[in-house]
């Protein structure tokens, strides 16, 4: 028996899911919460074989956040992120999460059932459909550096501000915001971070 | 109207695939060859809108090789790679010769001509069954130098001799050789070119 933990904030989807997965024999949902926070304290109450999580809850915790913190102290416990879109950066956060799985809302119930049992057999699961934006997040042209650099100029900061951040002269951070431009093939750096940032990159 | 170019070693398969693509009534094969050096003189001449191309075809150029010598000639030619296997080696090469698609042949026949439609139309396609190994992909944790130090010990060269080619001294080669091990939880260095060659990473 595969012994669930669910976090959905919506209850009737957490009603449905948990009727849903109830049909089938070798499935139980031992806990259904309604937040991220809530499926770390049960996670570590019920020790669930998985954790099916919604990412889009309210709450400080969102569902990645919940699955990173469930993977770091409910090592047992693999995690299936259940979501109704597949953006990009929720996808490679969830890569970098370490989750066990990524399925999306609108899967036919028997497979979010097959998702969730061979996530407990230690397999790593991707909705089918997002094998186009998983292969643009494998096409990631810019370093870990490049990367960070982008990161600060999205939150708003100008050369010189960079240079002091990453203890580089802003001759270098001009340097590399040259040849992330050029990477990316970018009008701009404004339209580097637009680019970069669809693309699951930053 | 869709012209399309085939590439593929096996007639038999060639000529199934070309029969079955002529039942589309938006879709003509325009040239069928058997060799990747073929296909690459084919598309000079016929400026297909799309080369479906296999990847294992014997002699100088496989379909990848072809793809990229397309892409460089004739730009207005899109490529879709057709194998019959997705290996993450290979699914890392078509990224980096900027493929439009890379679908399996066990992929059903409306599927490719549907795959084959989208990339006519500029979009990307990567057949679904390989979503969880462009996710592996994107997982990479190892960066650009750090992959060209592991591609040379995968050559057989040892610490010194990498240094010299990289220009750097043995003691940094050894550095990146003990934080490769590191980030892939490897063994030593063999087991760390045996993990990045399976996951594609090198």
């Amino acid at each position: 028996m595969i012994r669930i933990l669910l976090a959905e904030d919506q209850a009737v989807i957490r009603g449905a899911l948990t009727a849903l997965l109830g049909l089938e024999p070798d499935l139980e949902v031992v806990a259904a919460v309604e937040s991220g926070a809530a499926a770390v304290a049960s996670a570590a109450v019920e020790l669930p074989d998985v954790a099916v999580l919604d990412i889009d809850m309210p709450g400080e915790l969102d569902g990645l956040e919940a699955a990173a913190r469930i993977g770091a102290r409910v090592p047992s416990c693999r995690t299936l992120m259940l979501t109704g879109h597949g953006k990009p950066a929720h996808l490679k956060r969830a890569l970098a999460a370490r989750v066990g799985g990524f399925m999306l809302k609108t899967a036919p119930p028997e497979e979010l059932a097959e998702a969730i049992r061979d996530v407990a057999a230690g397999k790593r699961v991707l909705d089918p459909s997002l094998a186009v934006t998983a292969w643009d997040l494998a096409d990631n042209p810019l370093t870990p550096r490049e990367a960070d650099v982008l990161r600060l100029v999205a939150d708003g900061l100008d050369a010189p501000d960079i240079a002091a951040r990453l203890h580089l002269t802003a001759g270098t951070v001009r340097n590399y915001l040259t040849a992330i431009v050029t990477k990316l093939n970018a009008r701009n750096r404004t339209d580097a971070v637009r680019l970069a940032t669809e693309a699951g990159w930053i």
